[in-house]
């Protein structure tokens, strides 16, 4: 897997592009230069986890036979600030689900996705605490 | 630190966004439905970690007074494809660096944000093996 990224101005605005050609804009912390223009790269990591584990929710759902309407995931990350540099210690993840959906299978498909399937999990694991709930909004 | 991670569509394309209203598209492989309408996880894995050293490099190379005219990475990430799920088991960053550089310092540089501050590749450390070089070529 091959990804480059390249830089965009004079601090640190960086662009970085896959082989397909998608991009995406990163920026650093104000300290840095950093100017706003894009995401920065510890919240690159949580979206890394977060849409990591939701493809895989959405994949098991699908295979489980329920509908799901909509799905959005809030990422919290609490970083060791006592720490050099300071690394996330614990990450949370509330999912937001809307459909006709059987509690039951949306916790096996969470719990599947997040502790056991899940790329990114598995390379954050052992350096930061992983941890999840949701909620089932009905149909509207 | 906190992002939210709304689908768009009925499968695996996804809308990243911060605090700061920045925002990235994700999408998913196609075998879970995916349409190469945003970056994979795993690429973002590999953006995170490229962005937060190469933030750290700018950095460094600014303090040492040095003149930074451009700067590129290229990333390239060796998946376990035995192990499921294939977590990379080895990260390679080759940084391509223009400007009036002195060797020693882009050595220094490098190797303080890869081997030590860049949070993103404290994260990985001890799944992934991080390697780097680089290139630097003459300003035009």
């Amino acid at each position: 897997m091959h990804i480059t990224l390249q830089r965009l101005n004079d601090a640190v605005h960086f662009e970085g592009k896959n082989d397909d050609g998608n991009t995406i804009h990163l920026d650093g912390n104000p300290n840095f230069g950093g100017e706003g223009k894009g995401v920065r790269p510890m919240q690159l990591l949580l979206m890394s986890l977060a849409g990591c584990s939701s493809m895989d929710v959405v994949s098991l759902l699908t295979k489980m036979r329920q509908t799901l309407d909509d799905i959005r995931v809030e990422v919290n990350g609490e970083r060791d600030t006592n720490e050099v540099p300071p690394v996330f210690k614990k990450i949370h993840l509330k999912f937001f689900l809307k459909g006709n959906l059987d509690e039951e299978k949306v916790t096996k498909a969470i719990s599947k996705s997040v502790d056991k399937y899940c790329s990114v999990a598995r390379m954050l694991e052992g350096k930061a605490e992983i941890s999840w709930d949701y909620e089932i909004e009905s149909p509207s």
